[in-house]
């Protein structure tokens, strides 16, 4: 692991996803650039010393020589720090897990993906709000037909924990970097939550969003980045959109929901009770659940438990890594993974929300419509 | 009444409305164009067929003369059919209550403002969702500062019944005159609903929409007036906004819903639902329902029942025509309403959805921001 | 009407559902024991002073003898002050509307039957959550064995309103003379709000319950009648059940729900959001709501508006009444009424709550099952 | 491990909550009576055959003997199965995870309390709904007296999956012993969900239950335990209840609610939406959710990630595994455990659970209020 010391938010999280179903074990980290912090962050996770490093070029030269080194890298430092550890990692021959958006730069990004294609390494990007099951049985549900050809997406990501300048404080490790452009890169809500919203609903519909127009503001006192972002949608379909994202949204927790309208019916979904996915027609409205009733194939490989007991965040997060631990499991062994298990987001998803930032920064600067 | 003959669907509201308090009696109507049907639809109603008219302009001049002659018409005819009745009904010295969208373009609705201005007489129209309790109890916490200066606002509204061409059946009245561009206007469902969400918008925030910047789509096959809406506002006191409408989001049935964030948090409501107002901040999430605790005085001015007996559409229908009875009777009888009394849509709020309708067109054609 | 004065709550709600639909016209009342008060209270109501007595005895003899007198008398007093009136109407040839639970006691309940017998004249007892139009769906799907055999019944109504031994005040008219047994008879909240759930129940499953082991309590200081009851029930078909209702449930407003469980699915439903009825199976979870989709023609009869505008507790009541007054209406004027007019609660539902209060009394003094 | 073999439900929630905090290893497990199985079992576990054993009696005999040999058992074999492995575990020198009901019977209970008194070691039973953060901030609040002195408790647990005679398919390895008395003991539903409504209801309260009145029914064909239960209950305090579970609830998940009504407010809470507590008065309706605002210090302690990232039921279980994993270590580390790693679930939880079973069975077949 790169970054995920103390007071770290997103490391703990990939921590406990990566435990959840035994496939992953957390051998060795560089979790802070102090080796003395490094190794009390690993001493809290019962990591000896001596697999504790002060960098991550240390550990990438150590880790590749031991015997029981490790096979993964999961990098997870704010934006500016993907890039470097990513390549290197790959160029040492470590798979790796990176969290999003995936570089600083679109530029960054499509370097990453030669390195990537290079080094027939595998890599796995953490939008894990695609792996809730009920995620999944949209996507399933759409694929199949089953609301007709999509009309209209709206898809939202609100927060409100930015509302109050953080960062001026000094204490609040991610609002601190999160509104730093030196760290964070040209976008702020829209890198961290807006490419999410964008990702989810690619995902879902299997559309590709052509152009988009958006209107950008920082409202925090002295904030530089925008901490809330509208924009209108359309796609290559032909269907229109609304996506807009906020982290000043006052009393809103973690708010990702999208609905996608077909011209026979719609699926409504809401991150915050994720066990439920609805589906309404003009005469109809069903709720679907995981575990229960005839559901895909595909929302049943990624739950654990029988309906009635939530599963939330950690296990859809699990996900991921379930699906991509097994992938890499089966091409270390020369297996060949099947379709469930290379259901992660990739590469290809990172340059997709790098072109999706770049998009909405140009129109929200001119005030127009920008294909991407 | 003008207009609500059988088969029509927004007259009967209108009657059912104007009933519940009992402080309006239906009198008399000219519910058809032909004298037979007015007659027939009057019956149902167990009006005398003297008192039911062939033509508007027969009302008027009948009931002018009569000892009880109406005191005030409805005009709930489609929207190309407001104008003059408007009009004579009020050179002939009635009191008006009109539907909405006010008329057919800008001009006649200025043209009607100095009309009323003229008569003195009052007007009403009916925006019947501000006349919901908890949406009354909203603009009263707006208005004393509970959740700050306002950063955003997001107004949507969602119906799904003309996902299917309706209205190429023939059959269906209303589908028929509101995709009629003759009947309707220049806008579909940016009239008939859009403009319910900008008078909420503008109605609870107190705040007024300054630019917008939309995107227009007519999906239904054939189709020439918009039935889905996508639009970026900017309010004049600096906040953002998001305003989406469809009438072919399929599985929507009248889903119209505000929120509105502040600096210190944000309220949130849904017509579907309509006795619970939510007041979220970054601690707290508090649920408020009508003649619950330390309510307004003025939401509990629009409430009929004790609490936990949910009132519903056309109670909040009633309060329209309640509040406007009540100055129309104070007036009448040389009294000076109060402030709940006044607490109805005017004329004013009907020349600002005219310009709203304008404006949405505008930018719904140059693809780019319109000031409004 | 009789009773229904100034201040006292369930008058106003019967004028109001009486009047939505405009079949009925309130022409006079005994609002009051006081001439003055009854006049005052009439004036509020822009009744004439003449047809605003201060006895239901003047009202009966005065109005029964007018050419436009009366036709049938609604009696919204409190308990004990429901059978003389009652009585006394059907014997001078009125149609009658009562309050719930129907008489002071059951030898009373019978003996009113047998007058309603022997005018031959009609009688409904205001049963009024039987009005919903989702109520009548659920008993259209159970009769239409959408369920199944029905297994078990669980019935609520959890009240908050006497947490606070409300009638020490003296303020409170209606705390007053529900805690006080010469008015309310041996009952108190098992009367008041119990017999409702008692009557829903069996409404809408078509069950009687046979048997029933009751725990009652008065938890309010000094108070006399049951504040609180939990009972088991054995219906007789052999399912079982569960009624609880309670007016010192802390934060409840008006909580009555229904779930039926058959064999083959169940169904579940709130007052509180009346719009909605759930039918879940093991496979499946699907939402009903008035006017959505394929309706029974007995809920579209119960409906007034098109789907997504929320009707409430006063359509539900008002449905009742008009159900009620089309019998009468087609009854006086020698038509026959179909059964969906003729679906409203009459005497023989009265009988059955008073059986049910006895037998809980009986049941809670013994703590024994009791079968009635 | 004790059982969790293949196919089995309740072995493979343990191992995933167990893993997820990374303060437990499975190193070893008799996951079934054949050692074939067993090793295939622990196979799929990624445990080398030589940790994997056919007995129990083996394992804590070899085990014991190892330099790396397991601390912990967790015992998850249908409930006669129960006494004799946590026995020898205990005679053996190893903390034990049994899972619920403790034991077969309410001698087997007491019996093993003694065991566990004189071993000194530590016992932890996995009544899994009490480790809900919500569920801990809900006793919290209650013990600050935020509701004053509690009245009435409701607590429900509804499922619907043995509605159609699973047992009798054969393919059910949870249907068949759960229904079969030689492995479930007296008790079918109260055993396996009642228990768990009992402990949740006493455990948030911190009141016993000390009179019942029941009604049990085994619905299913040729059924011979209890698959319904609907209960009165009296508590300790003055308090009344009621308490019901059921099998046959079609349609019904996992449904179990609480609601616990004191003289100045209420508390709300459904496990399928476990991150909701709803705190209702007279006045007022307040929603907490885990990491919100001023929580309790033990619900964050129950928490893992920030607000709005919905935790579940494996978080849930995972919390006792935590709270014992750390009062075992520290025990063995000669340090003293703080009360929230104190807080989970013990023998004496185990006794009273037997206590309820035999009240239940006594008071259903005598049909009579029962004292406990």
């Amino acid at each position: 692991m790169v970054g995920g010391g103390r007071g770290a938010f997103i490391g703990a999280v990939h921590r406990h996803a990566a435990a959840l179903d035994g496939l992953i074990e957390l051998v060795c980290g560089a979790f802070s650039s102090s080796p003395e912090k490094s190794i009390a962050s690993g001493d809290d996770l019962m990591l000896s010393p001596d697999r504790c490093y002060g960098t991550y070029e240390e550990m990438f030269e150590k880790e590749k020589n031991r015997e029981d080194g490790m096979d993964i890298v999961a990098i997870v430092t704010p934006n500016h720090m993907h890039f470097a550890p990513a390549k290197m990692a790959l160029e040492n021959g470590f798979h790796v897990v990176c969290d999003k958006p995936v570089t600083f730069s679109l530029e960054e990004a499509e370097e990453l993906k030669k390195i990537v294609e290079e080094t027939g390494l595998l890599f796995a990007l953490t939008h894990n709000y695609t792996g809730y099951p009920m995620i999944k049985h949209a996507k399933y549900l759409i694929n199949e037909g089953k609301i007709g050809k999509i009309r209209k997406v709206v898809v939202e990501y609100q927060q409100g924990w930015l509302s109050y300048s953080e960062e001026k404080s000094g204490e609040n490790k991610q609002a601190n970097w999160r509104t730093d452009p030196a760290k964070s890169g040209k976008a702020g809500a829209v890198g961290d939550i807006g490419t999410h919203a964008e990702n989810l609903a690619e995902y879902v519909t299997g559309l590709q969003i052509s152009e988009l127009c958006a209107d950008l503001t920082a409202f925090g006192e002295g904030r530089v980045l925008d901490d809330d972002a509208n924009m209108l949608l359309r796609f290559n379909n032909g269907a229109k959109g609304v996506l807009h994202c906020s982290q000043i949204a006052n009393g809103e927790q973690n708010g990702l929901t999208l609905r996608v309208y077909g011209e026979e019916g719609s699926l409504h979904w809401k991150q915050e009770v994720p066990q439920y996915l609805t589906h309404k027609t003009i005469g109809t409205q069903q709720i679907y659940q995981p575990s229960v009733g005839e559901l895909s194939d595909v929302a049943n490989h990624n739950t654990r438990i029988p309906f009635g007991h939530p599963e939330g965040y950690l296990e859809a997060f699990a996900n991921i890594y379930k699906n991509f631990a097994t992938t890499v499991s089966k091409t270390m062994n020369g297996e060949t993974p099947n379709e469930f298990d290379l259901d992660y987001p990739k590469i290809e998803d990172g340059i997709r929300g790098m072109e999706f930032i770049d998009a909405v920064i140009k129109s929200g600067e001119d005030s127009t419509w920008v294909k991407m």
